[in-house]
């Protein structure tokens, strides 16, 4: 499971055998069951977590107790809610896997150390937070510029793959649009 | 001009007199009018761009003509293309002055070197950028899972000056919502 992990990291940035078996052993490995949770709200998000295989969802309940989708997690992706794991608060999102999956896990105190002590993952994460914010701004330009068939597209080339396995109801509050919007996109 | 930018500076970290000198040394102040443009589409970001007083909007073109609002700045926010100014890629948004405004503007090679200089000026570039994500998650989850009138309060809240500055049309495409349903909430 490292060895895919090893393979990812390797794209963007150089780590030394040494290096990434410091990474290792500070992580763990863990295998989920479909619907199983990896954090409810109300709990301080703690962890760095790597998706291996599977699929899983970041959701939310509204105040009229509808929940919404705020994003799906697939393969070489990661999970977290950002504000909990930065300011130690409790979160107010959901983390359920989709299908079964399987992640690798840090806690925060060992991913701080791991980046005190490698500075090619320093140089990772910074990136990695880049590209999620920049996602953030386009997913936030398609949500307030596109037509709903736009939306859906964008949706398609973001996740090839998730829409066959997740039901339509999660999509649609992904794309913060109706049931039936969204099955009448799909149909036309 | 400065001395403003300090103050702002020290409700997040703690910076020396010397320390304030060299940042103030390697910017400039800039003054400008109402509709005067910081940034057009097809350029390359290429500054750290602190709003001193005055106020901004960042926006972009959809393929119709279309401008959407993506978002405004105020006193004691920076306006910036984060992924222009990361990749070095041309931008794909405007940034415009609504109001006569003061900026205090940092070139990314003379920023970069501040980062490697002045510790606790790296350390508020991380919580700047950690908030600035959270800010985005925020919307995301306000544009997908609330209603209009809930949209235009939490505009509100975000931007508690802004309204009466600007035309009802930018506050609608920031919205994602058309100018007759921004109107019919405000009237309602």
């Amino acid at each position: 499971m490292f060895s895919k992990f090893k393979s990812y990291l390797n794209q963007f940035v150089e780590i030394s055998d040494d290096e990434f078996d410091i990474i290792c052993k500070a992580g763990v490995e863990r295998h989920l069951r479909k619907s199983q949770s990896l954090l409810h709200d109300g709990e301080v998000w703690n962890y760095n977590c790597f998706i291996v295989s599977g699929c899983f969802r970041l959701y939310r309940f509204g105040e009229d107790g509808t929940d919404h989708t705020m994003r799906f997690g697939i393969e070489n992706w990661w999970m977290t809610d950002q504000e909990s794991y930065n300011q130690g608060t409790p979160s107010e999102y959901n983390i359920e896997a989709l299908a079964k999956s399987t992640v690798l896990l840090w806690k925060k105190d060992s991913w701080q150390k791991l980046i005190a002590t490698v500075p090619a993952l320093k140089l990772f994460e910074e990136g990695l937070q880049a590209r999620a914010y920049e996602a953030s701004q386009q997913r936030i330009y398609s949500l307030i510029s596109g037509s709903a068939e736009e939306k859906y597209l964008t949706f398609q080339k973001t996740y090839p793959n998730v829409f066959n396995k997740v039901p339509l109801y999660m999509v649609a509050s992904y794309l913060g649009m109706s049931r039936e919007t969204l099955s009448r996109i799909r149909k036309g």
